[in-house]
């Protein structure tokens, strides 16, 4: 490191397979939008990231220029490596005990999913509450309204480590004891439906603790 | 508190003066954006904010109903009055040890100004170096850096405690120890100068401590 006050982000993939530079390229892209670019520690963008792959033909067997059969394969692959090694990321963010899943769903958009995904995986406070194993609905629903997003709040469902605890907007009863045992869980799915769309996003963050900030506050002391 | 899981801001503010409602109005929604609108403590907006101010003009003044002399001193006392208040919530923060009050200056636009102010503000990075009163510029620069705001780092100054900690998008030579014991101090101040325009911005904010992650984690145990 050169200087490591400065976050850095390197990964390199390597691959056998047969494909030409162009198209590889373009399926890295693809990759990256759903796996490096859809996951989040803090929020602080790194100063510099890098992700490289490189195909070495040697499998021997015939090189894909087009898509096809064989390409979607390697593509699906490919990105399964990518969502590996970005989730690498999240489970080592700094003092994380869990990773969260977030999937938003029955948004107006594709787009406005992700805008209200990265909102609820950017907040201070949904992500205390996890640090807490709280199954705090509510933040998770602040976050979402403050998201910029036009929405019915009385349309939403969000289920927390899989049970339903919001339907329409209300709190659904649920055991609060059984759901903290749940979200003690290595990683914990959290699901927001507004139903009011067919658009959808997924984001991983991991929770935020009181380690996270001893290691950012006193890293050199 | 009727459901005390929800953040409730409520302020209210009083005065003798004799104005009539519409001006009251338009001078409160003035004074609103320089003071509660520009403090964050950690991004996550308020479900429930009010802010109300009454006039019930026992001074025996003339009554105020159009701009004038009068009037620019009742509207500069009313927006002192609400900074005050504002800044009481900064300070009031969970775990905060620290305010922190951002500027930004020769930026492109007011608003490009606003909101490099507010991506510094809402950074959890230079929340917690505050935290550790640690003079690290660079999350400053990198905050800016990725505020979406277009610049030429190249230009950028920046003053961290009154310490000039970067020129032109460099380190400039300074006394760590000084600037660590100048951060220690209640109220702390940030400046960014993009050198790129004629754009300013305001923003408080707080220092992002363990204590914090206790409270939001662990109120309810």
């Amino acid at each position: 490191m050169i200087h490591p006050n400065m976050a850095t982000m390197l990964s390199f993939v390597a691959t056998d397979a047969a494909i030409s530079g162009a198209l590889l390229s373009r399926t890295l892209r693809g990759a990256v939008g759903s796996t490096f670019n859809s996951i989040t520690v803090d929020g602080d963008t790194s100063t510099n990231d890098t992700l490289a792959v490189l195909a070495n033909g040697q499998s021997g067997a015939p090189k894909m220029t087009i898509v096809g059969r064989d390409y979607e394969k390697f593509a699906e692959a490919l990105t399964e490596v990518c969502k590996s090694l970005a989730l690498a990321i999240v489970e080592d963010g700094e003092g994380a005990q869990h990773v969260i899943e977030i999937q938003v769903r029955g948004a107006p958009s594709d787009c406005a999913a992700d805008q209200i995904a990265r909102t609820i995986a950017n907040s201070s406070l949904v992500k205390t509450a996890f640090a807490g194993a709280d199954p705090n609905w509510g933040r998770i629903l602040a976050a979402t309204g403050r998201s910029g997003v036009e929405f019915d709040f009385e349309r939403v469902d969000i289920w927390l480590a899989g049970i339903p605890v919001c339907r329409r907007g209300r709190e659904h009863a649920f055991d609060e004891r059984v759901a903290h045992e749940k979200m003690l869980a290595k990683h914990v799915p959290i699901v927001v439906d507004l139903r009011s769309g067919k658009g959808r996003a997924r984001m991983w963050t991991c929770d935020f603790t009181q380690e996270y900030v001893h290691i950012n506050a006193s890293y050199r002391t």
